[in-house]
């Protein structure tokens, strides 16, 4: 049976560990090494202890992925490091699908001015295709660079671009009002995460600035056609996993009910890993599977229509997505490794 | 030293319970009787154990109210029972504070269509005050009547009312999007409230058609002077206490930051519940405290100002606020009772 | 390839839920029919949202059970139900695992004391497997009734089990102090599993009449060859998954650290299911697993082991037992079905 | 009316904020200046967002102390940092209450021992009161240097000490399982206190070794007058306040239930702050106050007696035991200032 030969550059934090929960139990894969530049020599288990007598396996510096012949890498690297790596490597040894946001922007300028960075390898943005399989599931297939969306604009542009690309509401004055829990912060300890803060707490972060929102629109505006602008408000959640996005948009005149479950319909009904529910949606539902909920109603008092989704942040929104890439990219079952059932309660 | 002398009729909610917490500590005040209907004759703190040796007065039926001689009472009733209180008892004998939603909407037409059901002294709609003291402080101190504002209200309206007041935003298009702890939905145990449900998630709830909408919608006019529609979408945090509401406006041609922080210190500079921020609030920073957090911030991108923000629910958005008009009332130091600095952490 | 025909006889609650999450991912299961007395008719998907898509047959009233050829069928019911289900379908048609409590004591007279009632099937007692795979594995292989074990009593009979065999810990004394998620109080709402009650709290239950207590000291009794005695004492931690068992015995003279060691290796070396950790474990590394992390530390001061376990109630400390029951009694690989990773973080 | 005027050294951490929470209410104190090492010349509203409009004075440098002329200083310092400011500032200029752990234990051999540091005034150790008031009131009121206890000892000794006392249980064998709020960790951002790893989980820590045990030992050794020897384990609760100990002991031939209820209530009748309740207490009915609730039950199975407190470790465990020595030490009511009522829900 075929197997992909996979390498992970990037070990210590959550989209890495969730990658090597979701690849040990993939029919088809095999990951050949993992690499850390800080824990490089120690036991994965060691550092996410979680896995013992799962994955094991020595954590090998940078510089042994040349050793290894493999077909893809995943790169769960920081903003910026991802970059480089293509800079250094290229994408001719191995394909990529990289979780960072280095490549999901097409516009050299428009990365700069919202990462704060000069883009090193500005030339591959053309490249790099932007792994939503729902939306862009052809030319991931050929591609050789995958540029894995962020979490808030898989739980967001999953939800509105139906609506936008069917013409059923108005391209701009959209609100994305997001809530994520912490896990979406990284996992290295700061005082904004500390426990006895977070706890019992609830506040907005991000606000006008979030990187994320170029992303959204960018993707958005291919889905309408035209040029759409949204506001997207990020908030932590005090919970580990999941993101609910609530959504607001201007009804065109004339639509109805029964257009919006027709549009919702259209677009998903193959899909495997969107389910189309008929009430609002729970992020305990979706708890370390690869779903994501959608559900819309329109107010008729208001004209709007106000729409919700839930994913868990690291499998759709970050691992599991980069997994259902990995698997249009080889021509596997899209669904292969991903069928964990939602951990609730 | 003046003493009001208390009624609280509704013992066993969380309404009831943080009113004992609040009076217990208040310098003026005397608490006489506290009824049940349900648990009459048993103790307080065996009701609410968190009390004992702090309230342990026996319950009294209802009708041993008549036996007392009370300036004030507090209904801290469901929806529906506190009008039946209002028409059996009048506003004579003593002045009424009502924490229920009986009595904040002033047309009976509007009070039928949201709550569902006839109103019973509809003659009565027109007399009570709206219990914000922010807003409606000479017409509390003289009313008889006082309806204490609904929770989200309470959030909504002190975040958007100098905006509509000053007319720096749209009255139409406004988006609300509040997170409530779970003490928002009541004490009794349900199966939407039940911990292992809760935890770790988070979801929408009474979409398009949750009753503070036409509350909001009420008193919003009024400040702004013209018809205000608002969009509003509660959801449920896993967390007890806490209230945090995302606005979203359109701002008018011409506003500016500056403006918009001149607005909110015109409004509220001598207000000492209501703290502005420059930085986004955390419904932690307010835990316990009579404080509303507010802040706003013009998106010059979007020409949108997005405006968040906190209360405790049972606090000022309820409990306390309740305290507060009484204080008012009683022409008492305002603050009187309501010192109680943030549980944080 | 080799189907095992399955019945789910209850499930509404949480143990039936996390039997089908299990065995919809179980290669050599066929789940036939799932049976609810109080939910029939309904889908599995709507009484479970979590499931949409993944489970959504109807449930079957419980006299369906007879139209279908079944080798085996999980009672996933309350104690005293699933004694009448045996009392009523005997064992001959299909092999039985059953979940609740009923047939975990050997004595009639013991489960009259702590269970408050008489056994209608006494005479099945001492037919029963009690289904603890690393104890008592052959005898499961053959049994045709086999007694899933209570979830305290997974947690601190593999964690004392090897102590007391091996004759290092002394057999009164014992002193088990248990904490478990609130699933473990099961799927129905109580005001002591109100969200606001136990969020931010902890408190101890079911003081000294915990009916786990009899069933823990019968089968260590069994595992030293002498009588134990222990003090239970569980505990509610405000999360939804998982149980940490501290458990501490008074070493016999001459006992070291090595001894302690050699003891757990020898017991559980070829465990698959039980990790012998060298740190104290955390339930969260479990969760969602079937895995039993298992810590003992001998205090030379005090003389005392001190030995402490993490399971997930709801996986090996039921429905994944249950299933690994099921995999030996069919032959199948013991770990078909169970190879979930922990959801950490 | 008589101020207490009060310097508080140390102001970022959980006992400095919890110090200022209890004291900006209290009627008889002054609080005159706040020192900080690390943040001087900020406001203490900035380091503690929650206190805007309560406290926004600007923090002082440990130098400026000199220039106030203070009752007393209260030391929210890290182990070490005290007993380095005792011996530079000596206890003649005012006195001091101390909250680390420097002045508790009255051997320098046993400080070096478990605290792996020399003592620089070893002196001053034999002066210091310990400063629980339930027990060594006298000794507090004319002291100049008061210990603190450790949230743990407060848990335990309260609970044991009446026991131990009027030799109702043996002096040793005793285990005490603590599990403690995140709070206790302190205030600085670490792996360990990271919000997704601490969410839903739940670990012991500080196994055999934990400082706080010597101190246990220490003060109810005292009260039994004769040696006493414990097994402590601390567990990290999920949640941001609160500790509750659970501790078993064995029973002396012949104690029965009544003779235990009449002990507590002996030791603790005319105890404001000790509730002596007749079930298990949980940690949320004393949050945020200075209660400490303690229940305990005979097993005549076992003959063991199983005590369990709770108490909110930053009030009664820390900041409001010392504003209760304080009260002693300056002859003021002893519940001054520490009124506040349980926050719950």
């Amino acid at each position: 049976m075929k197997q992909v030969r996979i390498g992970i550059v990037g070990a210590t934090g959550y989209t890495g560990s969730e990658l090597v929960r979701i690849l040990s139990r993939h029919p088809y894969a095999r990951v050949d090494v993992i690499t850390s530049m800080s824990r490089a020599g120690e036991a994965f288990s060691d550092v996410h202890p979680a896995f013992r007598g799962v994955e094991d396996r020595t954590l090998a510096p940078l510089s042994d992925l040349s050793e290894y012949e493999l077909d893809i890498v995943f790169l769960a690297l920081p903003n910026g490091a991802s970059m480089e790596f293509v800079r250094d490597h290229g994408i001719n040894r191995f394909r990529i699908i990289d979780l960072s946001g280095d490549f999901r922007l097409r516009s050299p300028a428009v990365y700069e001015e919202w990462y704060g960075r000069q883009h090193v390898t500005a030339e591959r943005l053309s490249d790099a295709a932007y792994g939503l399989p729902e939306l862009y599931r052809s030319v991931i297939r050929s591609s050789r660079l995958v540029a894995n969306p962020g979490c808030y604009p898989t739980s967001a542009i999953l939800l509105l671009a139906p609506l936008l690309k069917h013409r059923l509401v108005r391209p701009t004055g959209i609100v994305i009002d997001s809530k994520s829990g912490v896990t979406g912060a990284g996992s290295v300890a700061r005082s904004g995460t500390h426990f006895p803060w977070v706890f019992g707490n609830f506040r907005a972060y991000g606000l006008l600035r979030h990187r994320h929102t170029p992303e959204i629109e960018q993707v958005l505006s291919e889905s309408a056609g035209q040029d759409v602008q949204v506001q997207l408000t990020p908030h932590l959640l005090p919970i580990d996993r999941g993101i609910l996005t609530t959504a607001y948009t201007e009804a065109i005149e004339g639509v109805n009910a029964s257009m919006l479950e027709e549009v919702y319909r259209t677009c998903y009904e193959s899909e495997r890993f969107i389910r189309i529910l008929d009430s609002p949606p729970s992020v305990k539902n979706v708890r370390g599977s690869n779903f994501c909920d959608v559900f819309a109603t329109l107010d008729s008092r208001t004209n709007r229509i106000v729409a919700i989704s839930a994913i868990d942040n690291l499998v759709k929104g970050a691992s599991g997505q980069a997994v259902q890439n990995m698997n249009i990219m080889f021509d596997l079952p899209e669904e292969a490794g991903l069928g964990q059932v939602p951990l609730s309660p």
